[in-house]
């Protein structure tokens, strides 16, 4: 069994009183026994991506900057694996949005660079973050080995794509991991917030589900205004579930949560052994995958 | 809007009484104004593949054979579009588990075999079904146009599989369709069968979250015993999910039902809209995906 723990936060224009919240939920967690802690996209402050604003790239830092060694102290100190989520500056006019693994005392035990970037209204990122690089065998996607096992850390906008969560299964990922910031326009009505949730969660569950693996998903609360007058009211409902898709522990949309769960690893050995879909996979009949569309 | 119909049938050994039963429903179906009619997987019999028994050959029959003729005829009186499902024979000794699609006036538009095919404790379909060729450029993943839409057609197993769900939407499907013969082993515990059921709705509601459209599912129901004393107890819940994933309408487990939705096919306009998922896939990172394990 693995202890795992969410943070799901809800952050201000603070960085650091929104880091030392951080902490102490991870202090929290560690001292509930959690072994692998989840915090949320770009928790250090607010989601700056409302807008787009030259000024805000004040906020990156180095992939070896002050954020990684404060968090790679904390999970040395704690004996745990934590993720966590940054908004990098990797050379000057060259941004990513980062997440960090770090591993007890390892330290850091690798970075994923989110490879599918947004751009709706509220959600300006492509003019903040380049896509991580498709380089290597492994071709960007590749899980972070730790002490809890092979971690498919993805980031947000990534969890839509199911050519993600399999190519990280198909490296040997044993779960998946979705940092989130994502949230409701306050102006929808309330069905089709509803319906957004709900196909938020469906298709991440979908995820486990096709590769038998467990799903986590750690997403930001609270709403946050932008300088324009929009705002987003970011949704919670940061999860866990179980290689059928079954949830496993949810939490609420308004409030600030510790969500902890108890995901027992030999489940995906056993679901993968009733229904062995990686047998069956058509690699003779995929390769129009990487087209854009087939016209 | 597109009215659709799925049949939720129960049969038995009786392929004349099982044929009848279905085209009573087609007939109910069309009398509502259904436009679009989706037959469950291997309908005109008991799910043969329980067993592995040489003799079941002699149910299967030609692609133009006395089924399609049927049902191809009364597609035509009835002025619907009809998706039918057939144990067909290639040529000796070469078998497909395929569907065909009925376009009222034009006959037979298209035909789709099975790609993915299981093989379980009591789905013994490798035995009898070669699956489907990969040839053409879309390699087996062909939409079938008719008058109602390009119609990705999939069969039962292939709802595990994202790849398929997306080669069709890139290959232009407007909706995808999977006649289905799926149940539980009377043996597992209610939770056990929960996850069941849930995976399959969530995995296959995820493909129409993931592609921005809807999904179509048609599953048998009823318990049918085999030979060697095993049963497989079909658990119904045909159901229709829109491009967000969400449950349009649903049928009971062990009811036959003759399930109706209406489908708003300008909703996948407004959701690809909204969430541009086609837009930002790495198609210069998805290489891998063609390969069994990357190890």
């Amino acid at each position: 069994m693995l202890k795992v723990a969410l943070v799901q936060q809800r952050c201000s224009a603070d960085v650091a009183a929104n880091q030392a919240e951080s902490e102490s939920q991870i202090r929290r967690a560690a001292g509930e026994g959690a072994q692998l802690v989840v915090l949320q996209e770009l928790h250090s402050g607010l989601y700056f991506c409302q807008t787009e604003d030259t000024g805000q790239f004040d906020l990156a830092e180095p992939l070896d900057g002050p954020s990684r060694h404060r968090f790679e102290d904390l999970a040395r100190e704690l004996d745990i694996v934590l993720v966590i989520s940054l908004f990098e500056k990797r050379a000057t006019g060259l941004y990513h949005n980062t997440a960090l693994v770090m591993d007890a005392d390892r330290g850091c035990a690798g970075y994923y660079r989110k490879m599918h970037i947004p751009d709706d209204p509220g959600y300006y990122e492509k003019f903040y973050f380049t896509p991580g690089d498709a380089g290597g065998e492994l071709a960007g996607f590749t899980p972070i080995a730790t002490r809890v096992g092979r971690l498919g850390v993805l980031v947000c906008w990534d969890q839509w794509y199911p050519e993600a969560a399999r190519l990280m299964a198909l490296a040997g990922a044993d779960m998946l991991i979705y940092p989130t910031a994502i949230g409701w326009n306050p102006a929808d009505e309330e069905a089709e917030k509803q319906r957004q949730l709900g196909a938020w969660q469906i298709v991440q569950r979908g995820h486990a589900v096709a590769n038998g693996l467990p799903v986590i998903v750690s997403n930001r609360t609270g709403m946050e205004p932008s300088p324009d007058g929009e705002q987003i009211q970011f949704w919670g409902h940061s999860f866990v579930a179980g290689p059928q898709g079954e949830l496993l522990a949810q939490a609420p949309a308004d409030e600030p949560t510790l969500l902890l769960a108890d995901i027992d690893l030999q489940r995906s050995e056993d679901v993968r052994r009733i229904w062995p879909f990686l047998r069956d996979r058509r690699i003779d009949a995929y390769g129009n995958i990487v087209r854009r569309f087939i016209d």
